[in-house]
Parts: C-alpha cells; sequence; structure tokens
C-alpha cells in the first residue's frame, strides 16, 4: 500500500461515510488524482461506497490482524528448557541453582519429571527473610503446589499463555503434557516465561517474515 | 481479503513466479474463475504480473506489518509507575517492600527522583543467602549503580524497550528524563518491564483495534 493509500484508509476509517471531494479537499489533491487509490482500496476489500453516502472503512482492523498471527504461534515452538529440583531441595540449593542456570522460576518434581509444584524468586525471597535457615527448609515448604498450578500445555498459543501470565499475576507457566489423566498426573516438558513473551516481542518487532 | 485470495497469495509467495493457469490448477478453479481475484490482489500491490513470466509476489509481509505497528507503540503510553527507595534503605526494608508493591525491582534515587542505581529481586536474594545480615545492608550496596544502568527514554517505542530487556537480559528499565545534561542526571519518571511487554502483547492478541 503507498503513502497516500495509507492516509485515505486513515481518513475514512476516522471519519467515514466521507465522499470522495471531502477525501480529496483533506489531502489537497483532486477528485481525479485520487479516483484510481479510491478504486485499488475498494476492490481490495478495505473501503466499500454507497452512493449519496460516500466510502466506508470495511477492511480487517490492524488489531484483527495481529491477533490472528499470535492465535497461530503454538507454545511448543517457543517454550525452554525447564529447570527442575525435588522437592527435598533446601531453598539454599534452590536459590543456587537458580542462579547457576539463571533462571527466575524452578518446577519442582517427583520421578524425575511429574509436576510437584513451582518456585519463584519471590517465594524464595520470603524465606530467606524469615526466621529459619535456608540450608534447613526444603523448597517443598516454600513451592505452590498442585492442583493450585497454572499450567500450558504445547498445543495452546502464545496469547493464551500471556493471557495466564497476566491473569494470574505469575512469572513463568510449566508446559506440560498430561501422563495419567486418572490420577492428573502432569509431566514437565518445558517452561514458558514472561521472557519468552519478550523475546517472541523482539521476534515480531523485528521485522522478519513470520 | 477471501478465503481463496489469501490461498493465492499463499500459492503465489511459495512458488511464485507462476502462471495463471498454474494456480488455477493448484485450486481446481477455471482461469477465469480465477481472473477477478488475480485482479484484486494485483490492483492492491500484493501481486505484480509480468508477461511470460507469471505472477511474483510484492506484498507487505505479515512480518513487516507488525514490526510497523510495535514501533508506533510509545513507552510513555505504556510505562507503569515506579516504585523508588533511597540509597540508605536496608536490604531487608527494599524486601519488604518489593513484597508490598508487588514489584520485581526498585529504583534507588537521591533528591525524590535522581537516578542513582537499579535493585533487582536477584540482587537482594544473592545478599539474603550471604553472612551479611539483610538490616544492616543498605541496598546502595546490592545495587547496580550508574552509568551502568540501561534506561529508555518515554519517546523510545516498545520494540526498542523490549530489545534491551532482551539484549541486556534484565527484567525492568527505568523510564527516565534527562534533567541535566552536563552532569548526566537522570529523573525516573517511569518502569518499563517483562510484565508491561506481556501485557501489551495480550492487549494486541486480544485483537480489540489498535
Amino acid at each position: 500500500m503507498t503513502k497516500r493509500q495509507e492516509q485515505i484508509l486513515e481518513i475514512v476509517r476516522r471519519e467515514g461515510p466521507i465522499t470522495g471531494e471531502r477525501i480529496a479537499e483533506r489531502l489537497h489533491l483532486t477528485r481525479a488524482t485520487l479516483r484510481p487509490d479510491l478504486t485499488v482500496l475498494t476492490m481490495a476489500g478495505f473501503l466499500d461506497a454507497r452512493p449519496r453516502v460516500g466510502y466506508f472503512y470495511v477492511g480487517k482492523p490492524m488489531g484483527e490482524v495481529i491477533a490472528d498471527q499470535l492465535r497461530k504461534m503454538k507454545v511448543k515452538d517457543y517454550k525452554s528448557v525447564p529447570v527442575v529440583v525435588s522437592e527435598g531441595t533446601s531453598v539454599y540449593d534452590a536459590i543456587v541453582t537458580m542462579f547457576l542456570e539463571d533462571v527466575g522460576t524452578l518446577f519442582v518434581v517427583r520421578d524425575q519429571a511429574v509436576l510437584a509444584g513451582v518456585v519463584s524468586r519471590k517465594d524464595l525471597l520470603k524465606v530467606a527473610i524469615g526466621a529459619q535457615d535456608v540450608r534447613e527448609v526444603p523448597v517443598g515448604l516454600a513451592m505452590t503446589r498442585m492442583p493450585n498450578i497454572i499450567v500450558v500445555t504445547p498445543e495452546e498459543n502464545v496469547y493464551e499463555a500471556a493471557t495466564k501470565l497476566i491473569d494470574y499475576q505469575i512469572d513463568a507457566l510449566p508446559v506440560v503434557r498430561v501422563m495419567d489423566a486418572h490420577n492428573k498426573q502432569l509431566e514437565v516438558v518445558g517452561r514458558f516465561t514472561k521472557t519468552t513473551i519478550a523475546r517472541i516481542f523482539v521476534e515480531l518487532g523485528s521485522g522478519r517474515d513470520i
């Protein structure tokens, strides 16, 4: 779309229905100069025109175009590797693991990969300024425990994942697969965080084709 | 754009230059049925055609459309209120302030608003598991200090801000205004974090017009 066509769309979007004469006036152009642009925009489906009414906007709003795109992007294609500890790990060792692995959230697991809890920097800070010895307290006492954990599946889209992070005011989601529907056991297969979203955001903003 | 027009664009994007006959074949349609769609797509600037060559794709890729949008969104319109403490505040009180205000990063200021440092949950956790008493250590000893602080201005766009968060691996940026160019003093006027980005992401994904 040319610069001028964009200006026309903007005018019609804000002020439509509006006559061709009025649009020409607003752009300090003649009606004849404008005619090819109006034809293109109408044929492409962005504008419609009615006799004695003028042009009005019918194109897909930019917001919808972007929303469609975000819904096409799956969690499985953007998740990172989960960092896990066992329930008996001390709060001190959990903090050290966070520093070594450079993550803000750890997933607590049973039997290698079964999700038991989630522990954040905030949870660990709370224990660290408390009266107890961080080398004695197990991470199991500081974590959020199943079934109170908000999770996401690999097939959900990144918009759904972002919505959970915002709605529940958390920094990270375990990406899980249901191992055992009966016992509601979940296997941790990834990590989806606010950092993941910032990374997607930068990728979208870089203008590379997606 | 109709479903069929989208299919045509997709074929031309992948396989172009491609003749009208070939496109018709791929869609199991006649050349005549396809002609109006090809005309619309060509006039709208998505496709171009050359004799004996066929149709090729010239439309703006989706990636660029989104990138343009993110560059139009300014930090000043999305920043949140900064939470500040003074340099003499104890690490303990800084942690308590973080919990009370529910933020992950505090800005340390002199004279009410002059940026002196930035302190994160990670910085405070490091002190909290060390040998020193968190009630005795001032936050000034735990913070990142000027001029090593990465900042953003209200006029920068949200893509630039996101890029800084990712490139420097930090969670939050102070939004600043230059108070005194000579002394390089910066006034803290806001906070721009990975949470801000997640919130913008959800807003974009909701499909509301922007």
